[in-house]
Order: C-alpha cells, then structure tokens, then sequence
C-alpha cells in the first residue's frame, strides 16, 4: 500500500513538478492579488483565489498542448511529449479539480459562478476553434477568438478579486473590464511575438499560429493592407496557405510591412482604455504597481 | 459566421446527442430528485443540481473511455472511437464547465464545495489507478478505488440534495451515508456483472476488468478461498495474468464458484446499510420509491 501511495506521488509530482519548473509569468495570479490588495480584501481568501486562477490556467494549457499536440511551451517539453495522452488528460483534469476546491474555499458565490462562466467561455473558444473553419480572416472573429482563450481569464482575475472585497457592483465591473483589455493587449503582444519573436526566446517554432491555421491581428492587417499579394489573395478566398514556403514567405512580408506597427497601436488602444478603469481609482502603492505590470504587458519581448 | 457557429453547433451537437442516445440509467440525477423532494427541497433548484450531476458524471465517463482506450460503452461506439483524442478531450471539459456553471447556480456553498471535493476524489481515484501498480488484490485497496470510482458520486447526488434543503447536519451526513452505501453496492454488481453477463447485454467484451488489470471483488473472493489455484497464484505474486487464454480460464473458474455469490452478499450488506439510513426517515411516497430503487440496484442483470 505505502509503496503504491508512494508510487502514486512520485509520479504525479514529477508531472506537477515539470509544470512549476517550466515557469511562466504567474501574470494572472498577480493581477488578483493586486487588485485585491488594492482593495481590501482579505489576505488568506485572495491567496486561494490567485491559486486557483494559476490552477485553472495551467489545466486548460495541459489539455491544450494535447489538443494541438504541441511538444514545446516555453521552450520545455510539454507534458503530452513525455506522457500518454491519458495521463495528460487527467493531469489537466487534477488541475481542474483543485481550482475548482480552491474557488469553493473562497467561499464567495460569485466567485464560483464567474470561475464556472470563464471555464465555459474558455472551453467553448477552444471547441470553435476545433469544429470551426480554420484560418478565418474576419477581424470579430479574432477578438471573440483572444477573449476566449486568454481575457476572459484576465477578466475573471481582477474580477474575482473585486467580488471578494468591499467593492460594489459598478466598481466590480469596471474592475473586470480593467482585466478584459489587459488581456486583449496581453493576446494581441503574444500573437505579434509569434511572428517577430526569436525561436529561442519563444521557446516554440516561428509562426506557429499561421501554421496550425490561425490567422492573427498582424495577418489580418497585412491582408487588408497588401489585398492583391497572391498569398493574401489564399487566405481572402477562405483557404489555408498550404506549404513551409508560403508560411515563412507571408511571416517575411508582414515583418516587413506596418502589420506588425499597427498591431502594437491596437495593442496599445487596449492598454489605454485598461489605464483609464485604473486611474479613476485612488492612488496606492498596489495601483502603481498594477500600472507597472500594464505597461510591461505592452513592452515584453517574450 | 453564421456559417461558422451552425458549423460548430452541428458537431458538438452531434457529440452531446450521440452521448445523449447512448442512455444510462439516469440514476445518480434520479437520487438527487427523490431525495430533495422527500426533503423539501426547492424544485427548479432541484433540477439545476440534479443536471449538474448527470453532466459530471457524463465527463468523467467520456475522458475515461479516452484514458482507457474503450471503443464501447453501453454497446454503442464511445466519442473515443469516433473523434480524434483532441475532440474528446474538448468534449468532455465542455461538459465539466456546464457542470460547474449548474452546481454555482443552485447558490449553495456547501453544494460547490462538494462538487469540487468529489470531482478531486473521482479524478484522484483514476490518476491511483493510471500510475499505481495493476493488479492489486488486496480488499481495502479495492473498496477505496469503487468508492473513488462510483460511491463518491452517490453521495454527492444524495448529500447536495439534503444540502438544499432544510436538513441538518446529522441528517445531511445520514443521506450522504445513504448514497455512500449505495453507491459501494451498485459497483459490485456491476462488477460482477462484467464477470457474469451477457456481452450482448453488457454492450462490451465480458472481463474487461481483469483485461484491463483491475482486480474485482469477485476475484479477490476467489483467490481467498484457492490460494492455491496457479492463476490464483500468478496474481497473489502480484503479477497480472499473462494471456486471453489464462484470463478467461480464471474467469469460468470463478463463475463455477461460490466467489460471485459471496460478492452478491457483500453488495446486500451495503444496501442494508442504505435501507437503515432510509428508514430512519418518515414514510413518504419519496421514501418508498427509493426503496424500490435500492432493491433495483443490486438486482439488475446489466
């Protein structure tokens, strides 16, 4: 019995393990904590509340990296290189659960229902992307696209935390809009660095999302600027660019063009209207913090 | 777009509807419904809880048969056979989210913190499973996975139903009990059913258990009673049983033994303890259909 119990805990911590080590910026766990700093709640619950946004984030990464079958995430093997698929279902399924225990703890019912609502909004993202068309190039379906995926969980990080403070419900909201268009920059700054990036700073391949039929802000640009470019004639006409060659072709015009510009100054719009919720708060050292973590959203290069 | 979402709604639609045909007994939302009306439980909140469940359950059988590698559940292809990994991954925590969405809206904190504690008991119990040894024989290793596997879940569909309504603690800890034992009882017939049954009936191969290195109650039975027995022997070593041959030797070998009569009357003790939770309870039309229910269990023949 020890030694399966034993068993049992090596191996799941050496998965949970790999996870930690491959870092990441714990961005969203951050975000919670200032703002619920920021506003008085209590210490303990916001505790459990960052941790169960950081374990709801790395579930849905452990069964994303499946779903696409990646075998790098910043740069480390992910778990679904080195482990069966079944395993990595139910590593991500563990994660799920212990966020979902650490929501619960925080006792707050809004908190739950919110955690539930952008576990749905996050899932359903992923289920059109899967069943959808690929390579769409409609530029609502990319915002719905990045609000799916990555503010929503933003939103639901500064949200959450307001919910378990004093706040009321117009401040809450405003709170949650401040965490929706910083993860909409946040997306839109990731989605540029996919094609400007270095490999080795990426820790993943170049274009990666153009290569598994995801067409980004600064391909959408680039379209609507250079409409007559064969290669954007491709994606116009609703198809995928069917060869290595177009791919790093299109990455090496759009590099070159003012897609990649623009798409910082709508990056930088978000950033702006996030700046705005901020400042209609008082001053304190958790705003100036929160400020700081804004910009460096914006100006990160990995 | 349009395009787009019918496209998406058509092909998840087709994965909840082929889940939806493949029927099952509904019994963990029809315990939910029984008990929190003998209790007085609120209806719509009622049916928003007992929906959660059935949607829980519904996950955690279709990233199962993902981990297990089934191509069958209740006779008819699993999402598994159909869907790449990826689409079932997706599907499953689809239906996760609505879980979670419908447990946070029955507005009960206790009833949140039982879905999240019972999803870590579900999801423990299969991570044991996946990297613990196979093959284990010894009984209380055996109790503790149908309680992670099944009885968990009983008592969540019972106690968050006692939750809902007016009962007290010591009464809400009598119906989970209530559904604990059950729940015990309700796995050991179904083992035994994956020993004795009808494949046609089962609606998949008979002694998947065994096949799959799962040692059952049943099993354990006979080993107990010929220590001596050669295949005995192999799994009393601590070794899985080597060949088809070999597996469906011990199989006649135990159907020919008092083994499966004796796990019968184990699974009657369970349902003993069940009923004397019940009929503690005043009489009540309720009261009774759960009765009948309790006898159905460990009567049923698939």
């Amino acid at each position: 019995m020890r030694v399966q119990a034993e068993g049992y805990h090596t191996d799941l911590q050496a998965a949970l393990e790999h996870l930690l080590k491959s870092g990441g910026k714990r961005i969203r766990p951050t975000l919670t904590l200032l703002v619920g700093r920021m506003l008085g709640a209590a210490e303990s619950q916001l505790i459990t509340l960052a941790a169960s946004i950081e374990l709801l984030h790395t579930a849905t990464l452990v069964h994303d990296d499946l779903i696409d079958g990646a075998l790098l995430r910043r740069g480390i093997p992910t778990l679904n290189a080195r482990w069966s698929p079944g395993a990595t279902v139910l590593t991500g399924d563990f994660l799920f659960a212990r966020a979902a225990k650490l929501a619960a703890e925080t006792n707050s019912i809004p908190v739950m229902r919110l955690f539930a609502e952008t576990l749905t909004i996050i899932v359903n993202g992923e289920i059109s992307q899967m069943f959808g068309q690929p390579c769409q190039t409609a530029l609502d379906h990319y915002y719905r696209r990045i609000y799916a995926k990555t503010a929503s969980l933003f939103e639901a990080s500064t949200g959450c935390a307001a919910m378990i403070s004093t706040a009321d419900d117009a401040l809450i909201a405003r709170l949650r809009h401040f965490g929706r268009e910083l993860g909409m920059a946040f997306q839109i700054v990731d989605d540029i660095l996919d094609l400007t990036g270095e490999e080795a700073q990426l820790g993943k391949p170049i274009g990666n999302d153009l290569r598994q039929g995801i067409v980004t802000l600064p391909v959408i640009n680039y379209l609507h600027t250079y409409p007559e470019d064969p290669l954007s004639q491709v994606l116009l006409q609703g198809k995928c660019l069917q060869n290595e060659a177009d791919i790093l072709g299109l990455i090496e015009r759009i590099r070159q063009s003012p897609a990649i510009e623009e798409a910082h100054q709508e990056a930088e719009r978000f950033i702006k209207n996030a700046l705005d919720d901020l400042y209609t708060l008082p001053e304190s050292p958790e705003r100036q913090y929160l400020e700081e973590l804004t910009w460096f959203v914006t100006r990160r290069r990995t």
